[in-house]
């Protein structure tokens, strides 16, 4: 093969379509370092100005998936059925979903990562469990899928190092917006993790990296074109993110707030949340046939408990004290509260969602840089959220600290992230449609 | 200045414009190493599709000159005008132009480059003349200058060292056709060089950078424009390069040519360019008021044999061997020749003209790479060009060579360059205009 990458950028530059072979030997190349990062940043803005077509975006994917391990879970019964997220403030619905799905007899697999900036990790969530570890051997992971139904392991640094590699690089040099790109880039995890089929949650709004409902619908579209042409089955709802998702926002708050849903008392959204996401786990992994059985199935299971069981042998299998499933006191708790008050009547018109999630991370819930280390017992509890009536003084949300400073900081920011008006404000849907 | 270069691609990428300011930080900090390559080749493909108005590709010519060294020709008296080429092949120009402007009352104080692919460098062709060296302290240079009107300077290391890292950048990540980057490219060693005025030779046709005349003076208005806004006056020609300038191509050929040129026997197209050229660094340097007085002190310093002596004298004062101006049978001489014939009657209608420049350049008369030795006395002297009448049989190009495998590779590519036609093509101008 006599290629050159300068040739492959003018091409791209120039309109062109660059074929498998030409993004397979760029991918491989920019792995191992015989292409340098000055010329993969040059290919990355032409991309940027002339696109990729679905082919040469299935490609890209491929090509990173393919550069480091691609897990093997046949040793796993069943049809295993991923779940991702595109990330939003206040979305802990693995917590809640893996365990509902497994009880209706889907195998969860799943690896997860931990979180980085103002959006939370699964990971870093179950820690509040003490003794959870997601350190844990492939062998192991294998073994209590088999046995309990779910398992979560870390994210190895194995999984696609092409798309690490790029991401790192795309996110110095202004080259993080383009649409086939971010659908690689989240795809190529999702293909490499190897279950057999993915359902995707792309947030939009304020609080997603999405702002855009268009946009949301346009990436939702990427990928599951892109999880088709992998010959996965795929689907993708695109859900609401323009306040957070529920009431509770910080580790151990958001697991109090997945067992409560898991104990059928969770907040609506979320709730419903999860029933959408998980019917399309049930349809893709054959154990429901119509929707409404798939709804059926997950609400019994939250009914008869068979869900908060499996989270608590879940938590048990990796190490964990299940004990804070059926005693939620037992979690991580914050020494210092703060509660922030409305100074006029009206309604909440709006929550800067992404604000919320920075208060957060202010508190110590969240990590800035990866080697952070953060505080599981902090976070925020919403009390009133948009569309809800508030009188003057009313409590609108609760703040959770173990340090004074960053809690009136947090508490300050947070109040302005509230916007109250005179007029009711419409209400967005959640869900705002399934892609398929 | 708590500027981030991220940002800085960001503002290109979605068509900001960029100021003074943060053009200056980006060069800065890109010759320093604080900006890597990465951001840099992705700034330059943002600006390959968003473009740069008049102010940014001055600001960026400027910081470019101010990278390094600005030579100060002050000690030199009277107006100091430079002449440039964008190069082509057989573009022997300043060696007949710059003893014919000296002999006129212009201060040459000239700084050249080496050749590289298929255009050769005018100190190359120099050290054709046995013992002539460039590599002469600026002093001496200012001296000679002063002294007989003359000198000659190989090009310093530290003169513009922003455009030197940058144009290599630029060269493997499919950023170079861009009018703006070129422009300020070649503007900014020019205004670094220190004269006070500068004319433009601006190739255009099959052997030059810029193939299409629209672009070429395209190219000419942005390096008036810059020049002037340096505070430069600046004049630039655009002149054919669709084939060979003159006869010869090649080193010691060009040499002889160019003296050929100056004893009032040279081929007419390169006597109009140098005529041209010249008129142009008379008006600057007011040793003329017309182009007609201009054009006549010209061709009275080729008549009364004083542009041949002021060569002699450029020559001996920068140890060379001057007895080769008045007996060319001196230079260099290859020790084999061929000649290519025409295969049939017609007209020539079109030479390759790159391919010729290729040509010498297999024969040993140019340089791959930066490394690589050049054979001084190998080339091809054109015996028909563009629109002679030929019979089968007749010699269209005579080839000089000390290899014989090579010679015979070389005149086997020359032959296809020729395009033998049955009607006669349409003449092409050599002064295509003038911008100022």
């Amino acid at each position: 093969m006599n290629m050159r990458m300068s040739d492959l950028i003018v091409k791209k530059r120039n309109g062109g379509t660059l074929t498998g072979e030409e993004i397979g030997f760029m991918v491989e190349g920019y792995t191992n370092g015989r292409i340098p990062d000055y010329q993969m940043s040059a290919m990355m803005m032409a991309i940027y100005f002339q696109g990729m077509n679905e082919e040469e975006t299935l490609s890209l994917t491929m090509a990173m998936r393919d550069s480091g391990e691609v897990l093997n879970l046949k040793a796993i019964d069943g049809i295993k059925v991923d779940k991702h997220s595109t990330g939003g403030v206040g979305d802990k619905t693995s917590l809640a979903l893996a365990p509902m799905a497994a009880a209706c007899g889907i195998p969860v697999a799943k690896m997860s990562g931990r979180g980085l900036g103002h959006t939370g990790g699964t990971i870093d969530k179950l820690e509040s469990f003490s003794g959870f570890s997601t350190s844990i051997p492939a062998q192991k992971f294998i073994e209590n899928v088999n046995r309990i139904g779910i398992s979560i392991m870390g994210q190895t640094a194995d999984l696609a190092p092409a798309d690490k590699k790029l991401y790192a690089l795309r996110d110095v040099t202004a080259t993080v917006d383009n649409m086939s790109l971010i659908a690689s880039s989240i795809m190529s995890k999702k293909l490499a993790a190897g279950a057999d089929a993915i359902v995707l949650d792309v947030k939009t709004g304020s609080g997603a990296f999405m702002k855009e409902e268009e946009d949301s619908f346009a990436l939702a579209r990427e990928m599951v074109k892109i999880g088709n042409g992998a010959g996965k089955k795929c689907v993708a709802v695109v859900s609401d993110m323009d306040q957070p998702l529920g009431f509770a926002v910080g580790n151990a708050l958001e697991v109090k707030e997945a067992i409560e849903t898991l104990q059928g008392r969770g907040p609506a959204d979320f709730l419903e949340l999860c029933l959408t996401l998980g019917t399309q786990m049930l349809l893709l992994g054959k154990k429901a046939e119509t929707e409404e059985e798939a709804r059926k199935k997950l609400l019994a299971v939250i009914e008869d408990g068979s869900a908060l069981r499996k989270l608590a042998e879940f938590v048990e299998a990796q190490g964990g004290d299940s004990a804070a499933v059926y005693d939620t006191s037992l979690l991580p708790k914050a020494s210092l509260t703060k509660e922030i008050k409305a100074d006029r009547d009206g309604f909440v018109g709006h929550i800067e969602c992404e604000e919320v999630g920075i208060c957060s991370l202010l508190l110590g819930g969240g990590r800035e840089t990866k080697e952070s280390s953060i505080d599981l017992s902090v976070g925020i509890m919403l009390q009133k959220k948009v569309g809800d009536s508030v009188l003057s003084g009313d409590t609108l949300a609760i703040l959770y600290a173990n340090d004074g400073k960053k809690l009136e900081a947090a508490a300050e920011r947070l109040l302005r992230a509230y916007r109250i008006t005179d007029e009711e404000p419409e209400r967005r849907s959640l869900i705002k449609g399934v892609v398929s």
